[in-house]
C-alpha cells in the first residue's frame, strides 16, 4: 500500500491538493493561462491590427512562457494518462511526434514580427502565422479528458464548464471572423464593432435570427452559411448532451427518483391503499437516505486490497459503535468487513422468529429492536445502536429461542453462519467475548 | 405495523388526505402562496416603482406571514425528507445553517422601506434588497423534490407542471429585466410596456426571433445575448426532457406498446400467417389488460411484511372468489398469497394433460375450463371463476387422470406441490376441505 | 384453436382483411371521414361565416352520419380493446359515461342553426357551439392506440403518419384562429387570407420567424406568444420522438448494425488483422441474413400452443427439406419443432470431431458439409440441404467415428441426445427409419 | 480457413485493400462519381437551361458510363450483401425487378435531347424527365448500408460523413427549386442567383430565419412552408442522431469515462478519503489502458475457429514473451489461448498467499512481482515480464509455499488447475519443461 501512504504526505493544503489531483503544478497553471490568453487575444490582435499597448508585452511574455515550457517538457517529459504504464523516454518520443510542432508554432511571436517587418505582404503572412498560435488551445482537450478520469470533481459539472468554455471561445472566434470580413456596420451604430459582431454571432448561433444584421456581399454570405450550419450542429450537440449532463449531476439521486416514480405509478395503477403506498414510499426513502445497497455493486469490480480499504471506510460507523469491535485488531476488522451484509428492517418487522433455524448474527448500526418473551406477549429486552443479537442460535445450533422485532427503521449488519464460524476460528479472543455475552444472555430471560 | 394503522385515521376527507400526502398543512399552503406572490410581484414593483395600491398591503401581509413562519420553524422544526431518520434538534440546526438567511431576507419589507425613505440613494439600495425577497422561491425546489418521492401523484404530470411553472416565472423575470433596461418601445406602440417585454422575451427564448423588436444600445444588446444563450440552454433542457416526461406518463402502457411493436415487427419480418399474428397480439393484449406479470418484479425488493401486505391487496380478487378461502384465517391467507403464481391460458390450451405427473393445483380467477373424459372425446365438467382443479394428482401422487382445457382466456393462480404441502400441513382445516372436494371428485367421473 | 380457424374464413380479399385488422367496417370508415371533415371544415366555416355552398350540405350529412352512429353504438356496443375481456353491457355503460356527450355535441348541426337564427347574439353562441363538434376528432386518439396494438402495420410508420396528421391539423386550427383574430394582412397582399395565416403559422411553429408578418394589438400578440410556446413544446416532442421513431422502423436491422459497429470498433482498436476482421464481419452478416437467433427470444414468453404454432411456421423450411420428415405426422412435427436448436457453422469448421462423445444429431437446412475419412486425409462423403448426420454416435453411444467439416456457411438444426431419445421412443416409425439410415452408413465407409 | 488465406494475397497496396473492403472496384468508383455529378449538375442544368459548355459533354459521358454499367450488371451480376448466401441468377433477377428502371432512366441523356428538340412543350417534358436521372443517387443509400456492415472504417465517422453528404445535397436541391420558382431577387442584388437561393435555403433550414429574403406569391410561399416543415423534421433527425453519433466515435472510451464518472460520484458521495479515491481511479485507468476485460464479451458469440484466431491475436504479446511457449507448437498455443484469464494486480497486492491451496498458475505479461521468504520478512526472488509462478502448488497439490506480491501494476494471465492439467496431459513436452523449472525452484529458496 506504498502508493497510498506516499501521496497525502506530499501536499497538505487543500487547495494545493486539488491542483495536485488535476495534475497541475503552478507552472502548468501559468502555461494554461497563457494558452487561453493567446486563444482569446490573438484573433482580436490580427483583426484590429493592434500594434501597441500591453498586448504586445503580453504576447512577448507568452512566447517566453511557451518556450520555457517546451524546454521543460523535453528535459522532464510529463507522464500523463496512466502514470503507471508510461515511461519517460517513451513519453518524450510521443511528445516529439505529437504536440511539439504546435507548441513551437505557439512559441514564436509572429504577431510581434508582423509589426516589425517593413514589407506589406510579409506582414500579412506573419499575421496569418500568428493565428496558428491559437492552435495550442487544443491542448485543453487533452486536459479535459485527463480531468474526467483523474479528478474527483463532479464530472457532470466539469463537462458543463468545459462545454461553456468551448462555446464561448468559438463564439468569440466567429465574431472576430465576422469583423475581419468587415460585416455591415449599419444596424446598430451605437455599438462597438466587437459588440456588434458578437451580438450577430449569438443571434445566429442560437438560431434566433432577428434579421437586424444581415450579411452583404458574397464573402459575408458564405461565412454566414457556414456559421448557421455550425450553429445547427452545435445546437444538436448541446441538446443531445445537456439532458444527459444534468441527469448525471447526481446519478444516484436520479436513479432513486425514477425508481420511486415507477413504484408510484405501479401502486396507483393497482389502487394499492393509500396508507400502504405511504409505507412503501417510506421504506424506499429510508433505503435511499441510509445509502444502503449501492456499495456492493461498486465494490465487486475492485481488486481485493482496494475492496477491503473501501469497505473499511464505508462501514466505519458500525465498527466504531459496536463495543465488541472496539479493541479488535486491524487484521480482524479487515477480515470481517468484507463479509458484512447490510439489512434494513421496517418498524414491526420480525427480524428473527422464535423456532426458526438461525443462520445469521446481527449487529445494530442504527435503530431499536425489542426481544420478545417466549410467548411473544411481552418485551424482555430492548437493544439499540452497537448491540448485537442472534448469536445464541449460531453458537448452540439450536432454533431461535426468542422473536426479535424492529421498533423503528433499523439499519443492521448481518454475518452469515459460515463467515461467523471462520471469524471465531481465526480470532479466538473475539470468540471468547461473544461466548461470554451469549452465556450471560442464555442464563438471563432472553436469547437470539 | 403501527405506522400503517395510525396514519389513515388522522385525516379523513380526501382533499385533506391529498394535502397531507404532499406534506402541506393549510399554513404551508398560505406560505407557499405568499412566496409565489413575492416572486411574481416584487420585480414588477421595483421596475414600475409602484408605491401605492393593494400591492403595498400585500407586501406587508407577506412579510408578516414570512415572519410568523420563521418563528414556527424555529419552535417546531419541520422534519422533511425521511421522517424516520431525522430528529428535531438536528432539523433546527440544519434550518439555522441553510434556509434561515433567505427566509429572513424575504421577511423584511424592503420595498415598503424604499418608499418611506427620503434619501434617493437609500431608496435605490432598498429596492435592490427588495429583489432578494424573491430568492425565497428557491424553497419550491425543495418542495418539488419532496413531492416526487412522497406523493402518489403521477410523477410525470408533477414534473411537467413544475417545469411549466419555472419557465413561466423565468420568462416573467426576463421581461421585467428588459423593462428595467428600458428596451425600445417603438415597434408596437399599442402594447403596454409589460406586454411588449413579455412578447419580446417569448419571441427570443423560443428562438423564433421575428426581429420586430431588437435591442438598442450596449446594455440591452448584452442583455439580449445572455437571454439568447439562456434560451438555447433552456431549449436544450426542455427537448431533452419532454420526450422522456411524456413517455413516463404511463410507463407500463408504453412498455407494453413498445413490446407489441417489437413482436409485430418480428412477425411481419418472418411472414407469420395473419391469423397466428392476430392470436399472438390477442394474447399479449390480454396479458396487459389483466395486468399479470408486473407484480413479482415490484414485490421482490420489498421487506417481507410489506411484501405480504401488497400481495394480499393485489390478489384480493381471487381470494374473495374462491369459496375455499372464504372462511380462511388472516394468517392462512398471508401465508398463501406470497406463493401464488399467476398463469394465463389461451383458448384451447390444455392446462393439465391426462397422464402427466401433476405438480400444481390451479385456482380460477377468471375464465372457464372444461374437464375432458378419459378418452378426451367429451366434456365431463365445466369449471369457472372461483373453482379449483388439479388437487387429486397432488393429494394422491398419481398421474393426472383427466385433461383440463381452457375454453376462453383464463386467468389462473397456481400453487406448487411444495407450497401446497406446507400449507396443508400448517392448516389442517383447509387440508380437510380440499380432501373432501377431491374425494367427491374422484368418486365422480372426473379428477384433476 | 377455434379462434384461429374462425377468423381467416370471414374476410378473404386482402384489402378487407387489412381493414378488418384495423377493426374498421366500411361504416366506421365513413364515420372516420366525417370526423376528419368536421375537424377541418368547421373552423373555416366559423371564421369565414360561410353560409352557402356544398359545405352546408356536407354539414347536414355529417350530422346524419353521427346521429346514426350514436344509435348504432347504443344498440350494438362496440367491444374495443381486448375483445376477450369485455362484455357488451359494460361496453355500453362505458360509452354512456365517456364518449356519448362528445358524440352528441358533434351530431347537432350548430353551424346550420347559426345561419337560420335571426338573433345576432344567438348566432354567435351557436357558432361557438359549432366549434365543439370538432372535439369528436379526439376519438382518433383512441383509434391510434387501438391500431398500435392490434394491427400488423409497421408501428413506426403508423406513429409517424398519425404524428404528421396531428401536426397538420393543429397547424390548420392555429391558422384559423389567427384569421379569426384578424391578424395583419399587409405583408403579402397577393396571398389569400388563409394562405397568409397558414404561412405565418408554419413560420412561427418551426421557430424560423422571418418577421415579415408580426402581430399587432394585444390580442394577436397574446395569441402569438401562446403559439410560440406551443411550437417550442411541439418541437421538443418531435425531436424527442423522430429519432426513436426512425430507429424503430426496422428494429432488428438497427440492432444488427449497432452490434456490427461495436465489433468493428473493438477489432480496429485491437488491430486484429484485416482478413480476420473480414471473416468476423462475414459471420455476423450471415447470422443476420439467415435470421437465426432472434426467434428463441421471441418464443419464450408465449404460451405452449402458440409457441408450437409459431415454431412450426418458422422452421417450415427445414421440415420440408429433410426427407425423413416428409411423411411424419403432424403430432410428431409439433413435438420435434420446439426442441430444434439452430446452429451456424463457418467454412472449414469441424462440426463433429472424430473421437468426441456425440451429444447431438444435425439436420442440414442450408449448406454443404463433408465427411472425412478416419485419418482425415480424404473426403468420403458430401452432404447438403435436407441430409442429416451424427446419428450413429447417438444410437450406439460410441465416440464419433468421423470428423464432419463445413464446406461453406451452414445453417443446421441440432437435436440433443435427450430430446432425440424421447422422440425415438414416442415415434417408433421414425426411430426405425433413422436406424436404417445409420445401419447403411455404418456398413459404408462413414458415420457421424 | 481457406477464405482467410485467399483474401490478403489478392490485393497488397493498402489503398486498394481499403477499396476492396468497401466492395468498390475502380469502375464502381467511376460510376459513383458519375452518379454524384448527375445529382448535383442536373437540377442546375434544368433551372438555368444551360445548353452549352463542358456540362453537355459530361452529361453524354455519364450516360455512356451508366449504359456500360447496366450491361455489366446484367452480364456479371454483383452479389452484394452477404456474398455467402446469394447466387448469381437470383442476384440478376433481383436487379431486373428493382434497380434496372432507375438505372435505365439515368442512362438516357434527356437533357441533351431537350436541347436538340425543336418543339417547346417537348423540351419541357424532356427537361422533366432529365430530373429523373437524379433518382440514381438513391443507390448511395444501399452503399451506405453495405459499408456500415462490411468495412472496418469507424462507423460513426462513416455515418456522419454520409449525413453531411445528404444534407448538403438536399440543400442544393432546395436552392435549385427556389431558383426555378423565381424567388425574389431584391434583397441582395450583389449575389448571384444561386448564392442567393442557397443562402435563403440554409437560413430557413437551420430555422435562423433572418427575414431579409421572404417568399412572394403563393407558389414560393407554399414552397417555403414545405421547406420549413422539412427543416424542422431534418433538425429533429439531426439532433436525435448527432449525440449518439458522437458518443459512438469511441464507444469503449465513452463507456470507460461514464463508468469513471459513476465511481467518482459514488466515492465523493460517501466521502471516501482522497488517497483511496486516487488509488481506485488509478486502478480503473490502468484497466482501461491495458485494454483488459472487453475481450471475453466480444469472443463469446463467435464460432470456435474464429474465437481461437482472435484470441491468438489478442494474446500474442504474452505468447511471445514467455520463453516456455517459444518453441511450442501452433496446436498447443491454440489449445492454450482460449483458457487464459487476464488478471490485474495492483501494487502491494498479494497475488498468491503462503498456506493457501493453489488453483492457478500465473504468467507475467507486464509488471514485476516479488517472491517473499516463508516468514514474509524478505524478498527471495523477483520475477518480471515472461516469467511464470504458482506452478509448484499445482504440480504437488500442496499449499502455496511462498507469498508472491505485486511490486507495480501487473498484467497477468492465469490458467486454472483443470485447464493446466489437461494441457500437461496433452502436451508431454511442455509438461516436462514446467516440471524442470518447478524442480529447480523447489530445491532453491522459493516456490509458488
Amino acid at each position: 500500500m506504498s502508493a497510498s501512504e506516499a501521496r497525502p504526505s506530499a501536499l497538505e493544503a487543500p487547495g494545493l491538493r486539488r491542483l495536485d489531483e488535476l495534475g497541475l503544478s503552478p507552472w502548468d497553471l501559468l502555461v494554461l493561462g497563457a494558452t487561453v490568453l493567446v486563444a482569446v487575444a490573438m484573433p482580436l490582435r490580427i483583426v484590429f491590427e493592434m500594434s501597441i499597448g500591453w498586448l504586445t508585452v503580453a504576447s512577448a511574455l507568452v512566447s517566453l512562457v511557451f518556450a520555457v515550457d517546451i524546454v521543460r517538457r523535453l528535459s522532464r517529459p510529463q507522464v500523463t494518462g496512466g502514470a503507471v504504464l508510461a515511461d519517460r523516454p517513451a513519453a518524450r518520443d510521443r511528445y516529439l511526434r505529437s504536440w511539439l510542432t504546435i507548441d513551437l508554432l505557439a512559441a514564436v511571436p509572429f504577431d510581434l514580427l508582423a509589426y516589425l517587418t517593413t514589407s506589406g505582404s510579409g506582414a500579412v503572412v506573419l499575421r496569418g502565422l500568428a493565428l496558428l498560435r491559437v492552435l495550442r488551445v487544443l491542448r485543453i482537450l487533452g486536459l479535459q479528458r485527463e480531468w474526467r478520469v483523474r479528478s474527483s470533481f463532479n464530472p457532470a459539472v466539469l463537462r458543463l464548464s468545459f462545454f461553456a468554455f468551448w462555446i464561448a471561445l468559438v463564439s468569440h472566434w466567429i465574431a472576430c471572423g465576422w469583423m475581419a470580413l468587415g460585416g455591415p456596420e449599419l444596424a446598430h451604430p451605437e455599438l462597438s464593432p466587437y459588440q456588434h459582431s458578437l451580438y450577430w454571432t449569438i443571434t445566429t448561433l442560437t438560431t434566433v435570427g432577428y434579421g437586424d444584421i444581415v450579411p452583404e456581399g458574397s464573402g459575408p454570405v458564405a461565412y454566414t452559411m457556414v456559421v448557421m450550419a455550425l450553429g445547427a450542429a452545435m445546437y444538436g450537440y448541446i441538446i443531445g448532451n445537456v439532458a444527459s449532463l444534468l441527469a448525471n449531476i447526481d446519478v444516484m439521486r436520479s436513479r432513486h427518483l425514477s425508481r420511486m416514480e415507477a413504484i408510484n405509478n405501479f401502486m396507483r395503477d393497482r389502487q394499492v391503499p393509500r396508507h400502504l403506498q405511504a409505507q412503501v414510499r417510506d421504506y424506499y426513502n429510508y433505503l435511499w437516505e441510509s445509502r444502503t445497497g449501492q456499495q456492493s455493486e461498486m465494490l465487486e469490480d475492485l481488486p481485493p486490497p482496494l475492496r477491503t480499504e473501501i469497505a473499511l471506510h464505508l462501514n466505519r460507523n458500525v465498527l466504531r459503535k459496536v463495543p465488541l469491535f472496539a479493541e479488535a485488531s486491524e487484521t480482524f476488522l479487515r477480515e470481517l468487513v468484507l463479509q458484512f451484509e447490510a439489512v434494513i428492517a421496517i418498524p414491526g418487522e420480525a427480524i428473527v422468529r422464535r423456532g426458526e433455524i438461525g443462520h445469521r448474527i446481527y449487529f445494530i448500526n442504527k435503530g431499536t429492536v425489542e426481544v420478545l418473551s417466549r410467548d411473544e406477549s411481552e418485551v424482555v429486552a430492548t437493544l439499540d445502536d452497537g448491540d448485537f443479537f442472534g448469536e445464541v442460535a449460531l453458537l448452540t445450533s439450536q432454533p431461535r429461542s426468542n422473536t426479535v422485532r424492529a421498533v423503528d427503521y433499523c439499519n443492521l449488519y448481518a454475518l452469515n453462519r459460515g463467515h461467523f464460524d471462520r471469524v471465531l476460528e481465526d480470532f479466538p479472543d473475539f470468540a471468547e467475548k461473544v461466548r461470554q455475552v451469549a452465556e450471560s444472555r442464555r442464563s438471563g430471560p432472553r436469547g437470539g
